[in-house]
This record gives structure tokens, sequence and C-alpha cells, in this order.
């Protein structure tokens, strides 16, 4: 059997990135089987593909073969690279912080720099290069068919050397939580971030009381009200800001019914900050 | 032959939510091949995702395991269900009212609530339930790939005690026929029912002539006008309302290049009934 | 092995169409692999459908069927078909110049009109005949599967006979170049055209050097501007405007991160004519 292909990109759905891509990896081999897990990723957000990665890749068969393309330096010097996980799945991407997350919460065993002499599709009909198709689809491929093992990819290099993208990881000072707001979605107004829920109640703020939201982008507060923290957005009224808990259990807040990202103007990223505390 | 494992959710395509359904059911079974309906049901309208099953399942070969994910009751007591119809296809789906249709129109032979001591992903990695990627691609699955045959989904129970969504029925009163309003897209303003369209043949309004069209909400009438019965859009001045035929025989109202729904602030469901009857 | 069938449409994604031509394929072969390749092709706009054929097809391997589903003349006496390429691969479609840029860019060997009485999916339970899915997918689905060879499809016709969409081909005049605008998307603002970007540097004009720009609606002027000739967004300021090549090296107008469709009232197709100059 064939491993699977998987593929996430930042690309969407109304164009021909991805068919090309796909074809690609059936001329390669015309067994193999291929997926999409999403391709609204957040334009040239490397943070969002990590997150997606991590999210994603638990739910799918150990030896998988990934295939992100998030690149906003495409052109630029950074690796192309595929990355061997703990558990056996694969991971072809441009090196530019996509593995950020998947190398802290998944593990990475080893990583190989794609050797494009071989591993990058030899079409000659035009000059353009599309690195999604012609390196990370083509490579991914390869290795999915078994044309090439792990050692194929190309050289390997130290994981200490993965470019870690920067972020801003969740801690604790005074009474108060903080953390990165990792999504704020014009689309449903949300703000996701990545602070644990339960450190909430180990900090003594427990459904149904106020707390505290403060909101910085660098050193800029933003936002800062006190808020109710409850299960879900039927408890409070509409229009009412309130914190919970996301279905990965990270704190989220929002507006019931409402749009609190542009209400004030929120956006995501290492330099918007989120902090809770005890109102 | 492995069956084939056909999905429709009313999740949208700009998640993960589908890929991780997908992952789960290549870890049961590596071989499955699986397809999307549709992800674009509209959110937590049960007969919605009814009326999408009696419009797909019918071109799909005997067999073929449906899972259906809408879901508005997700972490109530609403059983988990596998329906088996006559045609030998299977519905996966919580028993919530999305079978209204498929009993009522395909006929269900049996169905067996699903027993998630042996049908639910052992994944312990977070306490976070999501049934329609843990209970019910989990359970189909375990179906299609031939792990449990249609006695190992749990235990059977009587179709009548399937739930049935309350929806209005078309009929004929008087002179008039009358039916739901099952559609009112705000993208193309257009109004798709539950009325037979060979209905106002049999009572005289035929193509070319004017008919009366009212709509009521609840007791609330909300529209009332004489339009012309035509074959399509271009039979009509720009504008101008009109009814005639949807592909699938149904009764709809629409403006040509103008959009009834928002004019007239129309919506769906069984408290939106819609009347023809001869000018 | 079977050939993979791959699909594009001008239906979109939030609708059953798609589903239901994957479902007869599949009641055709239950082994078949079937890819989506776009369905978000301008609806009915047959040079866009080739444009997408042209694009995608070099990528899937030899011998791929592709299904081409955008039929501004369904009902009409428009032929049904199945052109073979000269590499082998096939384009199941209606012939109303969909294969207008397939048959001069990668030549088509032979076409072959789609006899009805035996390639059309025979059931009886509406009246109602969707082409896409009763004709033009159930007939790919017996080639792909082999239940019939390219001679089942029906009787032969010239490749001469082929319908050609009218389009403005590309030119030089004086010292100008000019040619169609292809693509004009509300969305990014962009304008898209056929004349190849290499005709620009044979006519003096260099990256970082102005050029004129003027586009013509018929005979009417709609714009007229000089604007920088660059390599990206990046080189020219917040809303200028500018000409660059695309990724399949044809000429391009854009404004940076403004909108120059919208602003101009822009539009595509053989009426728009763009022609670039020495400033």
């Amino acid at each position: 059997m064939k491993r699977a292909i998987v593929m996430q990109t930042d690309f969407g759905v109304d164009n021909l990135s991805v068919s090309t891509m796909k074809g690609v990896c059936r001329q390669v081999c015309g067994e193999l089987d291929l997926f999409d897990s999403t391709h609204a990723i957040r334009p040239f957000d490397v943070l969002a593909a990590s997150d997606a990665l991590v999210y994603a890749m638990p739910y799918w068969p150990e030896g998988t073969v990934f295939v992100s393309v998030v690149d906003p330096g495409v052109g630029t010097a950074r690796r192309s690279c595929v990355a061997k996980l703990n558990n056996g799945s694969f991971v072809v991407t441009p090196d530019n912080g996509a593995l950020t997350y998947v190398k802290e919460r998944l593990g990475i065993q080893a990583v190989r720099e794609i050797d494009e002499r071989v591993n990058r599709y030899p079409a000659t009909r035009d000059i353009h290069i599309f690195h999604g198709r012609d390196v990370y689809a083509y490579c991914a491929a390869r290795l999915a068919a078994g044309v090439i093992d792990f050692a194929g990819v190309g050289p390997e290099y130290p994981v200490e050397e993965i470019v870690m993208a920067p972020y801003l990881r969740p801690g604790k000072e005074g009474g108060a939580v903080f953390g990165m707001i990792c999504e704020a979605t014009e689309h449903f107004g949300l703000v996701g971030t990545n602070i644990p829920f339960k450190w909430l109640s180990q900090n003594g703020m427990e459904y149904g009381s106020k707390v505290r939201v403060a909101i910085f982008h660098g050193d800029e507060a933003v936002y800062d009200a006190v808020v109710p923290l409850e299960k879900s957005f039927g408890y409070v009224e509409k229009g009412a800001a309130f914190a919970f808990s996301s279905e990965t259990g990270a704190v989220m807040v929002a507006k019931n019914q409402g749009n609190l990202v542009l209400d004030c103007g929120l956006g995501a990223g290492p330099d918007w900050k989120l902090a809770v505390s005890k109102a």
C-alpha cells in the first residue's frame, strides 16, 4: 500500500494550483491517494500553517506524507525540506517556520533538505517554477510512492537548525495569564489564543465569574474589559463579550452575535498579546 | 472492494474538521475511498441535510456509506444512528430529523443506535469529543471497511422511532396549491419550495399564464403578487418576479437579475408557507 | 489500472451537482479515482474553460480523462463530444468553444460525438436531464473504466468542425503590442491578458521603464495611463498601477493594494482589448 498524501496551502480553491500539484503527484505514481486538508490557511502565515499541521496530523495514519505550502519567502534562500516526525509521518514544506509547533508539540526525529537535482519535476516546457508543484508535491509523491526513501530526499541537517518562527509563549505573571492571539477571524469576529483554558481555573477563575481581558498590540493597549467566563454563547446577552474555551482547550474571546475583531480592530500574530486576570 | 464513504456537513471548507474526519477513516482502513458531497448545508438545518441526502444518494452506488453531520443538538440526548436504506446504502447521522425525507422518500429498512463503547474513536490525547469525527466518521469507516457489519453498529430500534422533523407538507386547498419554503438563498435570491411543479398544470396553471403567489411567515402575510409562470429567466423583464420549475420539479419563485429574498426579507423552514393560485 | 477522471465546472462548490456527477461515475465503476480541478470557472465562459484545460492538462498523466462542464447552450443543438489529445488524454465536453485553446495549443488528434443512445445515464426516475451528470460524467466514466474505448464514444467527425470561440489574438501594430483581456477578477482587481510578456522586451520595453497601457471595450477607450513595468507589487507605491508578468508569462496589469478592475469598470472577453507601448 502506498502512503497517502495530504495537502494544505494558502492558495484557496478558486484556482488551478492544487490541481497541478495533484496532477504531478499522479504522474509520479498513478495509484497515489491524494487528500485536501485545507487550502484556507491565512496567506503567508507560517504559524497558522504550523497550527494546522499540529491540529490535523495526529488524526491521520502514521506514515502519511503531508505537503504544506505557505511560502512567503518563495525565491529567497530558505531551505526546502522533509521532516520525519516521531510517529513516522512526514511533512514536506519550506523550512520557514511552518515546522515551529510541529517540532515543539509533535516532535521531529530528523530533517533533510530536498535535493532539487533529483527531487524536482523535470518539466522543461516553461521557465516558471512553482515550488509547491515542482518541488514539494513532486518530492512528496516520490516519497509516498516509494520511489525514494527518506534518505533519498537529500542531505540530513540538524533538527536544531529548523527555522523556528518567533511567537509569544503563554505564561503567567502576577495573578494574570497571558499569551498570543493566534487567530482573529473577521468573518466570525472571534479571537483565539494559545493560553491553555485550564490555567484560568488554576488561577481561581471559574465558569460564571467575571474576568478582566486586556489586549495589547505591541506596547499599545487596544482592549480592556471585564467580561463573564462562560461555557458558550447562549449564556450571555446579545452583543456582550465573554471568554470561553475553544474546542482544543485554549482561551477564546468573542461577542455573542457580534464581532469583537472588527469592533476593536484586532489582529493576530506574535505582536498581539492577550491577558486574563480575576476581575 | 470496500464501500465508498461520502460526507456531507454544515462545516464549510475553511477549517480542519473534515480533514480530521477523513484522517480517522483512513486510520480505520488505509484503502477507503472518501468523497465530499457538500459541506455547505445551511448550518443547523436538519431538513436541509435531509433534502441533500435525498437528492444525492440515488446517484451513488448501492451500498455507499453516507456520513451526515448537521447536529444542532450535539451534547444533548439525541441518538447517534446508522440507517440502512431499502437500496442497501447507509446513512450515519445523529437521529435528529436528518432522516425525515430519507425515510419518507427513499425508504429505511432498519436503524441501529451506534454503540459508542465499541464504535467510538479511542483517542485519549484530549478530552474534547468531536462527534462528527469520533463517532460518525469512525463508525462509518468501520462499516465501510467491513470491520463491523450492520449488526455490529449497535442495538436495533424501531424505524417508527426515527425522529421526524416537523415540516409543512405540500397540499391543495380550493384552487390553490401550497407548501413550505425549503430554501431561501441570499446569494441568488431564489425561493425554493416542496410543491410539485406538475400540480400547477393539474390546477389549470400553464406556462405563459399569470399566477398569484402568496407567502406567509407563520400567520403574517409577507408577500402577495401576481407573476408570470415561465420556463426560465429569459422570459421575463429584468427585475420582474416569476414562478418556474426547479431542476428537481418543484415550484420556485425568483426575480430575473434581482433578489426576492433580500427584497422581501424571506426565510425558509416549517413556518414559511408559499401558496400559488390562478390569477 | 483505471484512468483517472478530473473534473472542471462553473458550478461552484456549494451545491450537489458535482456530488451526483461523481456518484454516477462510481456507479459505472466502483474503483475509479475522481479528482476536482476547479469548480470556480467564470460562469458560462467557454474561453475560461479552455484556458483552464490548457493550463492544467499538461501536469496530469497521459491518458487522463477530463470532464469540462461549462455549458451556456445546454438544451440547444451543440454537440456533446470527446476529444482525444495528441498526448493521449481526453476531454469530455460540450463542443461549444471550450476546446478552442486545447486545439490550438495542445493539439487534438481526433474528436467523436457522444452517442447518447448508449453513453447516457439510463436513470428513469425523473424527467430532468442534467447533461453534466447524465452525459459527460457518465460517458467519461465508461471511457476511463474501459467499458468503452474511444471508438465506443460515438461517430467521429472532422477536427476542423470543432467549434472555435472567437477571441482576440495577440498581435503587434506600430510599436505597440496588444491582446485580449482574458481575466478581470473583482476579488483581486487584476487584469490578465493573452499578450506574451516577452514581446515587451522584444519591443524595447524593459523592467524599470515606463509603458503606456490602453484598454478598449469595443471601440470605447476606458483606460489610458503611463505606468511602470516592474517585477512585482513591492516595486511600486501603494495604489499605483503597474504592468508585470503572470506566472504563465503573459502581460498583467494591477494596482498595488488597489483594485484596477473595480476602479475602472473593466471586464474580460473578446471585446476587451489591451495595448502596451513605450511611454
